[in-house]
Order: C-alpha cells, then structure tokens, then sequence
C-alpha cells in the first residue's frame, strides 16, 4: 500500500525531531502502521535550514499553501505555533480534506471548537497528543483507555520549565529570580518566559485535558491562571517542613455545581508521586471513579520526545482513516453532539467557587494577642486549622527585624478545605490587622489521593 | 444505532464490576462510544450468584455455548481463566465471529500465537488491556502511544500481591513468611499464592509485554521466573543502605543479541519513582528511544481497576468493529505478517546471556584474608565492584555467634554490569571457599535510569 503522504508545516526543534524519527524508525514504524508514513513535503520561511535538515528526501517549499493545495498530501502537521497564520493554515487544510496533526495547545485551547466542528463537517481527523505533556500519551489514555470511569479529576505537572525553576528552588534553597536567570542560561526558559512561569501554557494543556475528561468544549477564557512568580524560596522551606512539596499545577475537578479549572502554585504532600517529579519532567494524575488513581509520567518537551507522540497521531491516522468517521476517536473523547454547552449543566465555575485548602503565611509583629485575633477572624469564616507553625522570620529572610524595628514572626498555617470566596473574605480582614507587617501569601494545598 | 450486545462469560470479582460500572457510567459511556454498550447474556456455573449482580437486565445462562451460539451477541467477554476451558470457549466465540475481550494473561501468554492467529483468519478483534497492570491503560500506551518509537525495555511492578509483602517487609522490618500470612489475612494473597509469588503472574504479563513492545511472538516458556520467596528483611534493609529498594520487577529488554524476558526481585534506586510505588499498586516503566522513559501507574488489580480496562476495549470495538480488519490496530501492536519469528533474529536469551549488575550479600567467617579472596575471584571473572558493605551478621539475625562458634560477618557488594553466567560462575568458586558459611544470596540490580 502506498505509503501515506505528509506535509510538514514548520521545521524547528520539534519538527526535525519529527522528521528524524520518522527516518531512523521508519521499518518499526510501517510494521505497526501496516504501510508507510512519509514526509513528502515541508514548508519553512528559512528554506535553507528546512533543506539542510531533510536533504533531498522532501519538496521544501516557502509557502505553506503549496502542502496544502497539493491533492497527494492526506495530512498535515501543523508546528507553526500561535494563533495567528497557525489558525488559517489549520483551517484552510481540513478545508481542503486534509487530516491534521497539531503540536499547538494555545490555538486548540483557544480556536478548539471551532476547528473541531470544521473538522467533523469534512470528515477528517484533528490530532493532538503532542499539545499536552510531550511524549506522555495522556490524551490517549483519558480519551481511550479511561472511557469507563467518570472522570472526577486531573491534576498535572504540565510545565517543564517551571517544574525545573521549582525543583531547583528547593533543591539550593534560592529565589525565584535568581533560579530563573539560570534556567535562561541553560536553555529550559526562554528569553520572554511569560506564557510559561506565569502559568498560561499550563493553563492551555488543562484547558484541553478538561475537555476530554469532562465532555465539555474548551474554555480557556474561564481558565484561573496564576504563576509562580511569586513564590519565596521561604515558602517552598515551610512546605517542606510540613510534608510537602509546591508545584506548578494544572488542575480541572468536577464537583456539583460545575468544573473546577485552575493553574496555580500547589502544596502537594511529599509522599505522592506527582510530588517526587524532579526537573523538567511531566506528569499528569487521573482519578476515574472506576480505575481510581493513575499517574502518566515522561518528558513533556525536547525534540524527540514531542516528536513521539506527533508520529503516534500519525499511525493513529494510517491506521483509522479508513473507517467511518462517525466511529474513530472524537477529537474531544465524546461524540461532538454530545457536548455539554459551554456553561450549561457543567458550567467551568469561577474562582471564588473552588472548595480547597491552604497554606498561609502571615508576618506579623511577635506581639501577644496576634494569634487569637487570627484564628478567631478565620474561625469566624468556618475556616478550620489543620496545622500551624511559626517562625522567627529572620530564620529565612535574614531581617528579623523589621524596618519598624518590631520583632517579626511568620504565622504558618494549614487550613482544611473551604470555599475560596470565604478565604478571600478572611483574608481582606486578616491583612486589615495592624500587626500584620506584609502581604499574606496564599497558597492552595492539594492532597490528590 | 443498536447497543452494542455483550455476553460475559464468568461473573465473579471482575465480572460483576465489569456489569457494576457499565451500569452506572452507561450515559457517559455511550457519549463516548458514540451508541450503547449492554450486556445482553450472563453465563456463570453458579446461575444463583449471576442473577444477584444482574437482576432482570440480562440473560443469565449455566452454559457458556447459549452466548456463544447466539447470533444477535456481538461481543464475548471471557472472564474464566485459565489455560482449560477458557480457551476453548474463545476459540469457539473467535469461530462464531464474536469479538473477544478478556482478562486472561495466563491464556495469553502460553496460546496467545494460537488465539491471535484464529482472531485475524476472522477478522475479529481479541482486546486484552485488563491482563496487564489492571486498570491502568499500559497496553494501549505501548500498542498505541508509543508507535513512533523503537522501544529500548519495559520494566514493571506488575504484580500487586508481591509489592504489597515487600512494602510491608520493608515498613516494618519483617520476614517474608510473617508477611505473607497477613497479606493472605487481609485478602491481598490467595490461599494458594504460588502464581503470584513464585513470578509466574508477573512473567504472563511481561511476556505479553514484551512481544508488543518488540515485535514477536508470545513466548512464555523463554522467560526467566523468579519470586520473592527467599528475600529476607536483611536483604531490604542492606539494599535501604545503599540507596535501593527491592521490587518484583518483570523486564524485558532490547539488546544486540536478542531478548531479555525476566522476572526476579531487582534492587532500584530508591530515587526512581517507581521504588516509590507501595503496597498494592501497580506501575511500568518503558523506555522508548525518542520519547525516552515513560512511566505508567494505577492499580493493577480489583473490580472496578480491572472492569475500567475490559470496558476501555468494549468501546474501542465499538468505535473500530466498522474499520477495515486491515485498519485496527493489530492485537500484538505490530502487523501480524511482520512478526519475527521466535527464536528469529530477535531470540529470547537464556539467563546466562544477560547483562545486568547485581547485590551480593556473602555470610563468611570474620577472619583475615576472607575479603582479598572473594574480590580476587571476581576480578579474575572481570566482575568490578561498585560498592561494598561489611556488617556483624548479628546487626540483623541476632546470631552473630554462629553454629560452628565463629565470629561471622555480611559481605554485602555491589557489582558493576556482567555478564549472568560470568557471575555464576564466579559465585560458584566463591561459595566452594571454606570461609563461606552459608549460601550467597545474589538479588539483581536495575538503574532503570
């Protein structure tokens, strides 16, 4: 059978990998497949870098119109990136009866439905494994391998570069910024680090793994984004001190009143897995009401292991676009006329909603009476405490006395689960006391159990 | 669209979960498979405990052959066990034109060329993710997820009852004979445990594992067993030392010459997340050469874990029963017309062709010139030490006097990799010397890095 033919749109990082691997396993690849797979064609503005990595096995082009208007091409693997020329090429090849492959999390978890409903209509696949957690097959395993359980939540380290900016945090005990500058020396942030420390790609990946898990079409305009900016090397010490671990979280729960939808810093406790992921690494936690707890684990970036899973959607391809398009996979895990309406029985709830607990550091004044007025304020919310310590705040900071010339203590404290609405509340009139000397750092706490 | 029609052969543990979530999730369900999944026909030998799980919902039959025979059941759903007549009714219902979803690696693995071979001539799917790792998605990870790559090894906790007694040997210090009777208590082992704690269970499942991972035939009678029977809490708490756990792995591995299909107690790194995985649960580690290591973990055994992964198959059938036979995904991930033969180019090697590195632990008298022999036999057998631990015998057996009235002493080393049969015979010479006091235990030891 004639091998199925690809253009490439866009050759960098993950689309050499792609390219590179597809050659070195392309044996293994065509005895699964059950026939071959072939980039015929790759569009790059920089056609010389696009030749020097594919030689003569490809037609390199500038313009990526030509893969698309060419009748020999059945797919399309889209690396551009963005929103932008990404959206006009991606809707333009289903239009042109391609199937589609998508590295791109930012434009599924923001344009999804629409390119999902031009794909149906056409009678294509939208593939994207590789827009979640790199080489991890977690779209797989929430859309195939999970589909008897009820999905009650997910949580992830879907961030790579602040999981590394985190771990090396803890692991030298130093600051936010000076780790950062780091991690752009060493290449595991970018020159702008934004999307990524200020939790928007996170808040992309969850975006889609809420979809899928839920049955809902994706809305990330009512994704809780918040990053790890600002996160003290203290607080990590506190945790520590306390079981556990903080991590960049991508999280999505339903609950009876809707779906949870949030990416923020999360207390994790030690003794989890998810809280024993070093590095760069991956992992995405899955709790079905049948299988219970799962954990996927891997690479979530790098070349080849983005490539991996961009070629697993590939033999998804070969090997199912021969069926009836009413019986492959639907790209969000349920049939497309099945959907939830965005904000219908299962609307995505806002943030003062979400039931949590969490972690507070309070500096105040080492004066008698602070800790009554406290714990009286949150006891007067309903918030109860689960665990309490305090610190000679010059124990971290150094500056135990304050510029008032008070001598400062950090309250921490763990508090049970409460609705984030009343915490807020609490809080306004916690930070109201005189006594409190700074800003109160709010962190929420998840067991994942 | 007609729900698809299942008949279920064997209702006990998995069986009525099975019917249990299929029952509650059918809406979710049916969303996803795009039409119904029901389990029309029950065939159990006890009709009195069928009829309890199912009530008025389905047909509940004493003999297998009414299902099988029916013409409106499209799906069999063998739940039996074991080599006897399990196989005969899925050979039957493969000749019917059912397709078949089991749970049985035992079957599997010792008939699984036979079973497959029926499958294709009639164009029949024979899905099988709930005998492996329970409800956790691996066989779909490795089948499916991972295609692009040419996959290095897999190694695996795969056998919940095992890691169960060495979690508890470990947390508290004692024998495996003492952990056994509770786990057998509290209904973590069987009455009759030797399946899962000679390796038997677990070397079904790698077996499995191993020919879709590689590309070959099923070949359960190549591979290496070992249990945990003669592991001693001296064993875990040296291992603990020197930075290890020990684990029930099965492994299989790529290499030069061929093959590797194992399963025996490996020492692993204790910063590995898999030496993290504790009690009943199971885990697996694959490592592909794009994507790199990938773990995957849930728990592997238990009604609704179990029933999650028979009803993932259920809804892949019900998407894929219309595709081109040629178009699904081939049972053992590659096309069945590209398996290398057993004992083909890529053999199962004997034990004694393996590479791995290993934990020594040498009771001799405490004598001099006791150590300078045993190293100057391994270094004659180009065996290098990595690291060594000498310990009073008396530190874990409360004898360090011992029955011949000398002084005896632990010799606990670590090898650098070598080659098994080199390290037999290196063991044998040492075991001959008259300084050595009781048999040497040798446990291998895994990086899985």
């Amino acid at each position: 059978m004639k091998p199925i033919q690809v253009g490439l749109l866009g050759i960098g990082t993950v689309g050499s990998g792609t390219f590179n691997v597809l050659q070195r396993n392309q044996e293994e690849i065509r005895r699964r497949a059950g026939r071959g797979i072939e980039i015929a064609m790759v569009a790059d503005l920089d056609t010389e870098r696009a030749r020097s990595v594919v030689g003569d096995t490809a037609k390199v082009v500038g313009d990526a119109r030509e893969i698309i208007a060419n009748p020999e091409i059945d797919v399309v693997i889209e690396l551009i990136g963005g929103y932008g020329i990404a959206k006009a090429l991606v809707l333009e090849a289903i239009a042109a009866g391609k199937h589609v492959v998508t590295a791109n999390k930012a434009l599924l978890a923001v344009h999804g439905s629409e390119i999902f409903k031009a794909a149906a209509e056409k009678g294509v696949m939208v593939a994207y494994e590789a827009a979640v957690a790199g080489g991890i097959p977690i779209i797989k395993a929430l859309r195939e391998g999970l589909t008897a359980n009820q999905i009650q939540w997910v949580a992830g380290i879907i961030n790579g570069t602040t999981n590394f900016i985190l771990s090396e945090m803890r692991d030298k005990g130093l600051d936010f910024d000076v780790v950062l500058k780091e991690a752009q020396r060493l290449g595991y942030a970018e020159a702008d680090p934004t999307f990524d420390i200020e939790g928007v790609d996170a808040a992309h990946k969850v975006t889609l793994m809420s979809a899928i898990a839920f049955g809902i079409p994706v809305q990330f305009d009512k994704a809780h984004v918040e990053g790890i900016t600002k996160l003290s090397a203290a607080d990590i010490k506190y945790a520590e001190q306390l079981g556990y671990r903080i991590k960049l979280l991508g999280i999505t729960k339903r609950t009876d009143k809707g779906i949870e939808l949030r990416v923020h810093p999360s207390l994790v406790p030690t003794k989890r897995l998810i809280a024993n992921v070093e590095g760069a690494m991956n992992a995405v936690v899955v709790h079905g009401d049948a299988v219970g707890t799962t954990l996927y684990y891997g690479k979530g970036a790098g070349s080849e292991p983005t490539a991996s899973a961009v070629i697993a959607d590939l033999v998804d391809i070969a090997r199912l676009h021969t069926a009836d398009p009413e019986h492959r996979v639907p790209p969000l895990a349920f049939q497309s006329n099945t959907l939830v309406a965005a904000g219908g029985e299962l609307p995505v709830l806002p943030m003062s909603e979400v039931v949590t607990s969490y972690y507070l550091r309070i500096r105040v004044a080492d004066e008698a009476g602070v800790l009554a007025k406290i714990t009286s304020i949150l006891a007067g919310a309903g918030i109860s405490i689960d665990a309490l310590l305090q610190r000679e705040a010059g124990e971290v900071s150094g500056d135990s006395e304050g510029s008032q010339g008070v001598p400062q203590t950090d309250l921490i404290i763990l508090t049970h689960a409460t609705r984030e609405g009343d915490m807020d509340a609490a809080l306004a009139q916690i930070q109201q006391l005189p006594t409190v000397l700074a800003p109160i750092n709010r962190i929420r706490k998840e067991e994942l159990n």
